[in-house]
């Protein structure tokens, strides 16, 4: 493979002949733009894109000498458009904010600037191609939007990450930052074909990512291989508090949780949620169904309360200052449209938290508990960035969960399912997805053609 | 009074007089600035100050016509340096962020700029003059500080948010905005013998203002009477779900809750407790002391353990990027000094957020409750910025918190007491502590002499 195609290497890959003097970032970019150039008209993930800009970097950070170079030094990622970055402009998918370039790097960013080049200073360690689109504020379900599914440009490529998503699904981007508040990180994982983690909540500092929902927003990591999202995970310092006992599927004990809204699952994640099943036992697990109690069935009732009652409180600047620039949804939030008061906002965080430490009771007993990630494959159209049932209640309970990709609806579209582990248990979560996605990938049935 | 005394006034008098024409926003401005600078050398409350902006803010303002005015305009507001304002630097009190200048605005400052004028877009209707000095992120309690108390030079002004505590004490600016994550706002409230509140967590946006502990901080204001309170409140949105039903301190039950750090308050906050007690009783109050179950207990331990491992996940970028340039005690977060793991993380988090219920439901049953703001008077130097024991459980317990100026030290040094109520109940407590506050004035025994 020469450096035309280097597009075509997930980040780990990259980095590794990079590190061996076989690609040069510059090499890199040029290939991942050229791939950008082809795919922009179809897919159109990107809300800010400086070419030249991403050149410069490439050719600045082929100069630092390999000694001094940093674990993700030259690898690619692109930015959800919600996350500040000091050299590029952050609009939110907003008017309000068109053009706003706030001279500010999230933490995140920081992070991945300075990744394993403490003793460097501020030299930039990543390579960040641009902005990704994002539904507005990471928030609106509806609207128009400019991203279509690289797998079938008819439709969507789910949201609000969607840019992150179909950058990542259409290898324009190795890896990627997105956001999940319900269920915009698995939910465009699964559409775009690829993995995504949605950490522990808080787990990674969200300072620069605008807020939508303070007790749900999480920052999240798309990829098309688990390698990828442990380079990110080491340069966000995730860890555990000991060791994960994985060791292999074979003997592996998994729960299969349906949740209360398994009613509304379609037929390709029926089937993909079915096979799962099957290719785990055929492998030597075992994958007990198990019904969540009672008490849990309030939550997705309590997630939207919460979303709306924050949303009251977080969008309240733009309702003041630009209310007829901000969409029906979100002035909803601000003036009520609902009715939730104060009371029934405590009721629903209160009850979340009551929650947490039993769902991490539960999910302790198991390797992990397999879940659908999505009601059914990417539906037709863009207007509407698809349905986050099953996402919005981990979301609420603040535990990590990994989209896996491997299986296809109908049509033929990708559909992934996810895995979900006790709160900071991260780093064991993408042990076994690692595991679990080479088996699902191989024998799930759906293979990335684009 | 002429417009040189203006700086005496507080901003609803100032307000009333702008409005009739008495006092121009100009002349307010150039009050408030002679009074810094005759008092700036000994206070030090300013961490930046354009005192050419201020004036050029001020004539702006005073071009607006009357009937385009909202009901903040012309109000002047500090505002700590932790705070992102589009239009002045913010460096957190650390040398990493030296001379940063990100062109955001916070929620709260959007909001205030905003306040009542929504018609005329983007039009500045707050006089900011300038930002206060903090805490290095808010988050330090001890490190060089520039800031001293007003009544004595000799003593803290209290911390983290220091400067807005001494502009304010010292009629530098009658209202600020501060933080608080564990006694930032209500130390210096008490320290400096004014007003300040700290709303229920999360009813005012934290966005853009830098985190040192998601599940704390909270954004606090500061001003020398309840009616300034109000104007900020309502600029927040803040409100109940239902109206006050509290008429007069005759008939109204307080719960004296000394909670269980009662050892550790010095002699003037047992006497002020114990004034406030017997004022509160000489108008008709019933007061019942009130022990909180033993679970509470936790609650000191909990706080520290939150702000510890929170610290970890949010001073990470600052650790790597420039560690050199952090505080020991930040370092100590990151790299967990203490030893909490995540957890004992989840516990804390876990068990304060099952109190949370547990106090709306006690403080619900009374007009509301009393307990000390702090330890005793400012201590002596400016080192350490004083002990937040009383503080940090509301902190904790997201309840909103009241201090009320008004009794003293063995020395003569302001002493407040705190009025706490349940969760978003903050415009009944503002009602309660604004009768409260007129006995606790007359009759306490302090008055300002500064």
């Amino acid at each position: 493979m020469g450096s035309d195609d280097a597009y075509l290497l997930t980040a780990s890959q990259a980095l590794a002949r990079i590190r061996a003097g076989e690609l040069t970032i510059e090499g890199y970019a040029r290939s991942l733009l050229r791939r950008i150039d082809v795919r922009d008209t179809d897919v159109g993930a990107w809300a800010y894109l400086d070419k030249d800009y991403v050149l410069q970097q490439a050719r600045a950070l082929d100069k630092v000498p390999m000694k001094d170079r940093g674990p993700l030094h030259g690898m690619p990622i692109a930015v959800k458009d919600v996350i500040y970055t000091k050299d590029m402009p952050t609009a939110h998918n907003s008017p309000i904010y068109k053009d706003d370039f706030p001279k500010l790097d999230a933490a995140s960013i920081i992070l991945l600037r300075h990744a394993g080049v403490l003793f460097l200073g501020y030299i930039a360690d990543m390579l960040c191609p641009g902005k990704t689109t994002t539904a507005e504020f990471a928030a609106s379900y509806t609207g128009p939007s400019s991203t279509r599914n690289p797998h079938n440009p008819s439709r969507t490529p789910g949201g609000s990450s969607s840019g992150s998503g179909a950058a990542v699904g259409d290898l324009q981007a190795p890896v990627a930052l997105g956001t999940q508040t319900g269920g915009s990180t698995i939910r465009p994982g699964s559409f775009n074909g690829v993995y995504s983690i949605k950490p522990t909540w808080n787990a990674v500092s969200r300072e620069g990512l605008k807020i939508s929902s303070l007790m749900l927003d999480t920052i999240g990591i798309f990829a098309r291989g688990v390698d990828d999202l442990d380079l990110v995970a080491d340069a966000f310092a995730l860890r555990d508090d000991e060791p994960s006992g994985f060791q292999s599927i074979k003997g592996a004990r998994f729960a299969l949780c349906k949740t209360v809204v398994w009613p509304v699952a379609g037929e390709g994640t029926r089937n993909a949620i079915a096979r799962a099943v099957d290719i785990l036992r055929a492998h030597g697990a075992e994958v007990e169904e198990v019904d969540l109690p009672t008490e849990f069935d309030d939550l997705p009732r309590w997630h939207n309360v919460v979303l709306q009652t924050e949303g009251e409180t977080f969008f309240l600047p733009e309702h003041r200052t630009a209310k007829d620039q901000l969409s029906p949804q979100l002035v909803g939030y601000v003036e009520r449209k609902a009715g939730y008061d104060h009371r029934e906002q405590l009721k629903a965080l209160d009850g979340i938290a009551a929650l947490r430490p039993k769902i991490d009771e539960i999910a302790g007993r198991y390797t992990a508990i397999l879940t659908p990630s999505v009601v059914d494959e990417a539906p037709e159209g863009v207007e509407w960035t698809g349905d986050s049932a099953f996402c919005s209640c981990w979301s609420a309970l603040h535990t990590p969960v990994i989209n896996i990709p491997g299986f296809q609806g109908h049509t033929g579209m990708p559909i992934g399912v996810s895995l979900v582990a006790p709160r900071y248990r991260d780093r064991h979560l993408l042990k076994v997805a690692k595991e679990v996605g080479k088996l699902f990938e191989a024998e799930g049935g759906w293979r990335r053609n684009v």
